[in-house]
């Protein structure tokens, strides 16, 4: 059984298919598009698979742990379907993002001699496929990349959407492209190797679509007995559950491709949550924790403006509490520092740094008018719980 | 006196400037668009300059050599016009090309703190050009990037059309993006300073726009007493001949933005003259050198293959050895492993190596149709010569 959203991009459309056990079929999908496109209405063609647009020579790229469990499947699937494949295996983890893990990709590119018709798939979480992506991107200045997502984060975010990149030793992905996908290719099965504690971080990010657009899924993670890790989901909740967050993913990138307005609501809690990350050297908390961390924020900081009811920032931290993520802010931390780190950050226009700021369920509003007090106030309320 | 040459592409429309001493005027040609619009007919508008556009900051990217003679003018000038001004001094020369070199760019952008809206200008040559234009496409995902070049090769080649990019160690320019400019600014004057050889290296390609492109311009300079150095040109000869040159490139790059067709006409000469430069350590002969080689090879395959007259083929040897270029290959070029080199160029399509052939002055066709033994035929030709 497979789903099917489609990213209506005008220049770029592309599929996204969820498929529980759909990476034994990659090879399929890549070589046979109509498998895909037989789930879509005929006004949704355009779709550039197949081999006459993806090549023969496709290179994997993948971490040691990720590689370990999926890539036999995944290599076996592809030559079968008569690719020729190559694998790059990059060490898992942020602080491998950088442009000198992406030469590493760029001589496996070399090795196997990609040419600009060949196709590089990004087998991982959310580090792999951006630094594929941007090798994609930039790799003769553009070849096609196929998205393979295997964790949470990466299912319901960075896998689509065509952001690209690598982190510079003072700021996460200040380097990268916009490159789409050719396809974006989610089994929900990968989850089961997933540590609990990346799941959860997933778990943000799929709150956050709950916030700014789906109050629907909002509320269904709040009626679930729990949702704090994997195994507690039931298949078709956990499917729903991806297929409305990738949705929401869909739904706000094919408005807004280059992120010039729209899109800027995705990044909702990223910003406060990025200086968090960054603050804490990206060791105590990882992307969706931060995430999480900078919604809870953002979320106090509407309701000292009256944005929005200061129940309903209860029901988003008891959400987030309920999801296994962290919810304090170690006693040590420096909140003073997170706005020297906020002005630095990519998303600063002259000088002002613009908030995504809920203002009902499903809806936010964008501003460059906070307070630095109310951003102060709330991060020390954080803080001060953990004192405690 | 301007000359204004507009680049018409759909998306990312934007002019070359050519003027005498127009270095001196470039922050009003950055803040005040209506100084090059009113040299444009009014349905080639949708060039994105002035403030509202190219932001308050700016980083100048240059070398030692440019930077000593012009950056006190374009910074006057730039500050004048109410420009937030950095700059990043690279080492000079096409082996500092490298992902390495980009990283200092970016330390300066962070530095300064360039946002979405901030702007890069690459003053100097193609290496300068290359990697400012492949930076400003990453930095942030993209920002605005505006072409300064001093080198003829770079104002009649680099500059105009998008492309960007550095060298891997084995290969060059296999890593880059397309990143069209918001303005190409050229000052002749700046030829003045130039080395003779590479006055020299620029009129490869300029002769190149003669051959695939514009016979006009081939025979003036056959015409011309002298022209391999600046000095020989009248400047109305040198304003022509830059005008005529950029003119071809702007044609064929606005038909092709992507490189997908047409635009690879503008290889002819480069494949066989990347592998000579590739093969000779980029030590023996620069860029604009490999690329007279490789069009006197590529001539004489095509008279081989009776694909243009023996007699135009020796008109173009005549014009490479009258612009003072290299004509010969070295008695210890090893011609068979041009061969292998050429299979890893990033143009091989399916493991088929494109050729541009000539097929008479101003005219070119592209086959994959070359039998191994002319390409070695003709390197072995211009060897011969050089071992007597």
């Amino acid at each position: 059984m497979q789903t099917v959203i489609s990213v209506p991009l005008p220049q770029n459309p592309y599929p996204v298919v969820l498929e529980a056990g759909g990476l034994g079929n990659i090879g399929a999908y890549l070589s046979q598009p109509e498998r895909i496109s037989a789930h879509l209405g005929s006004h949704q063609s355009g779709h550039k698979l197949g081999k006459e647009n993806l090549g023969k020579k496709v290179l994997v790229v993948s971490n040691p742990t990720i590689w370990k469990h999926y890539g036999p499947t995944v290599v076996t699937s592809l030559a079968q379907a008569g690719f020729d494949v190559a694998h790059c295996i990059l060490p898992a983890g942020e602080r491998y993002k950088t442009l000198r893990s992406l030469e590493k990709i760029f001589d496996s590119a070399l090795a196997h001699r990609l040419e600009r018709s060949s196709t590089m798939i990004a087998l991982g979480g959310g580090v792999v496929g951006d630094m594929t992506g941007f090798a994609a991107a930039s790799w003769l200045r553009g070849i096609a990349v196929v998205q393979v997502p295997t964790t949470l984060l990466a299912m319901v975010d960075a896998s689509i959407g065509g952001k690209t990149g690598v982190n510079h030793p003072q700021g996460k992905n200040l380097i990268g492209a916009f490159h789409q996908p050719r396809l974006v290719l989610i089994d929900p099965e990968t989850l089961h190797t997933l540590p609990t504690r990346e799941f959860r971080a997933g778990m943000a990010e799929v709150i956050k679509y709950g916030v700014i657009w789906d109050a629907e899924l909002f509320e269904q993670l709040e009626a679930a007995d729990q949702i704090d890790r994997h195994r507690a989901f039931t298949p078709a909740l956990l499917l729903d559950m991806l297929r409305r967050s990738c949705q929401a993913k869909v739904d706000v990138v094919s408005q807004d491709e280059k992120e010039s307005g729209l899109r800027a609501i995705l990044n909702y809690g990223h910003t406060i949550g990025h200086a968090i990350e960054s603050l804490t050297q990206y060791r105590t908390f990882n992307h969706g924790e931060g995430v999480g961390l900078g919604m809870i924020a953002v979320g106090d900081i509407a309701a000292r403006l009256k944005l929005w009811p200061k129940d309903t920032a209860e029901r988003q931290y008891q959400l987030i509490q309920k999801a296994g993520l962290p919810t304090q802010l170690p006693a040590s931390f420096e909140t003073a520092a997170v706005l020297e780190v906020l002005t630095t950050d990519k998303k600063v226009r002259a000088g002002q740094v613009r908030f995504i700021l809920p203002t009902g369920l499903g809806q936010v509003k964008i501003t460059d008018q906070v307070p630095t007090s109310e951003i102060l106030g709330a991060l020390r309320q954080m803080q001060a719980v953990a004192a405690d």
